[in-house]
């Protein structure tokens, strides 16, 4: 079937907003949003966009709804990396043509999450080509306070939201087209294509943390890349980094040796959880605004002088990154 | 070859903002770009995204200094529809692999046009997938003040700026492989190419125009969307549309006839001119401000109520707009 352009955005993504932000939406040359009252001249406009593409950010197979949803998660991780609080998000849509089934789930996902954050979309383009979906998103947050990725001190402590390589265990059954096995397998594909986005615990951190990311190449990857940005080096241990119980079950009832299960953990993508590092002296209270924002955090290491980054096991040895599936730079 | 999406960021797409807007560009989750003072509570933020999607939007052996050129040109136009002054914009870039060459040439006609604006390029994003460009462009503009679509008054006069059809034509040389001829065709491919967004135009069209769309469609689906959204009719004279001379010299070598003529000129897209409309005894004013702004505009028509656009030849007959190419919702 074929719908036009406007008739798709009409069915599927304009909604009216009644607020004082968005003056002008959908259906206009641009749309139009109200400048913040500056509260004072540091105040900023964090801006992200990322682009997934069908095939490969995602199995072509993929749920619309989740496809969706997963596009705006990322970006929303990013303005949680920077403690940003969201402010609107545009959407590009370019698909092969336009199914009425597919874009009411892509719509639904989308909105799903949106309305979660009440973060109104305010316009973009649909566009005829192979699947792939473009989110900027906008949010706010005050110069000074945000969580840049170059500001990790000597002896900071790292932490790490969430569980790590639940993503990664999810993309690994799909890929390897495993049975619907027990009560695991769900929850790890969820983890893949419903990231949650932190963005309740960056808001929390801003008075404490001197650095943060959002995790999407790998802890591995992403810690190298804070490390780079704060000419630091980094210790973690492997026995800390926080694993779910689901994905203690996979690894139980799999035939994956020790080094692929590392790779899982530290060394794949997808969780969009925060690391982030934080003096010693607020440890605690990090431990605090966590259980207010219910979320779990861990701490799983401290920033070193030395620019690398190292991961010690159980018995004290450092572990070969390489070999847990480590790069430095990843290939387009 | 094969390049890092860091290293591709760093040797083509990474630049030292030396200014107050930028705080924090590429290489964090976020880019940080200072809210603007506020000189009223009015002041809003114009955002408008388009996608150019390769053998949708372009021809698949589109030189790429041109694709990066038309993919911030067209964004510049939407902005100069709003009348808004252009602050920033982001890339979202997907390629098959990274090129050097092609690269290169990418990065020159991106920075060419931004340069000329003195625009940063805040983020983005650099994946692997079939090639497409996606940008997010932000400009300034007083709410009260936007050259919106639906402020068209009843007896406004109509006008356009620049000549139209180039662009159309410049694509059937294109298309139908004709030699490379006489002076006019590296004219008409280059309007093709190269549009040319009328920004300073339309920021001195503020004070004056009730109504303003630039012509991506085509003069009559455009002028028809200004006409849905402002709840009147329009009527112009054909005879009256402006036309080059590079134009009028490649039909008068062609085989076309008066409908095929007719149809580059007002019933095709991509010439990126600004359509606007004007209270009469603002006439004057607008030649005066088209003469400063080094753009010459025609006054072409005037709204009226019947809600249709109507199109008048030199003997006074209605032209079948249906004939004419115009279709008032296109597919995807």
């Amino acid at each position: 079937m074929s719908l036009s352009e406007f008739a798709v955005i009409k069915k599927y993504f304009h909604r009216q907003y009644d607020n004082d932000i968005v003056r002008l939406g959908v259906g206009d040359d641009c749309a139009l949003v109200r400048v913040p009252q500056v509260r004072d001249s540091g105040q900023c406009q964090a801006l992200s966009m990322d682009t997934l593409v069908a095939g490969v950010h995602f199995p072509l197979d993929t749920n619309p709804t989740h496809i969706a949803y997963k596009s705006l998660a990322v970006n929303l991780s990013d303005l949680a990396a920077m403690g940003a609080r969201p402010t609107w998000f545009s959407l590009a849509l370019t698909m092969p043509d336009a199914d009425d089934e597919w874009l009411a789930q892509f719509s639904s996902g989308l909105f799903e999450l949106a309305d979660e954050y009440a973060l109104p979309l305010i316009g973009g383009d649909i566009t005829r080509g192979p699947l792939s979906i473009t989110i900027q998103i906008a949010g706010e947050v005050g110069e000074h306070l945000a969580l840049r990725r170059d500001g990790a001190k000597e002896g900071d402590s790292i932490f790490v939201s969430g569980t790590l390589g639940d993503a990664a265990a999810g993309l690994s059954l799909l890929v390897n087209k495993m049975p619907q096995q027990s009560e695991y397998t769900e929850y790890l594909v969820s983890r893949l294509n419903r990231p949650t986005p932190r963005v309740a615990l960056g808001l929390s951190l801003l008075p404490f943390a001197t650095s943060c990311i959002d995790l999407s190449d790998g802890l591995l990857a992403d810690l190298s890349h804070l490390c780079d940005r704060s000419q630091l080096g980094a210790t973690i241990f492997f026995d800390q980094i926080p694993v779910s119980e689901k994905l203690k079950s996979f690894f139980s009832s799999s035939q994956l040796n020790e080094l692929s299960k590392a790779r899982l953990v530290a060394g794949s993508g997808d969780d969009y959880e925060l690391c982030f590092t934080v003096p010693e002296r607020h440890t605690e209270a990090v431990r605090l605004v966590s259980e207010k924002a219910g979320v779990r955090v861990t701490l799983i290491g401290s920033m070193k002088r030395d620019g690398l980054v190292e991961c010690i096991n159980a018995d004290g040895q450092v572990l070969d990154m390489q070999e847990m599936g480590f790069k430095h730079f990843y290939n387009l």
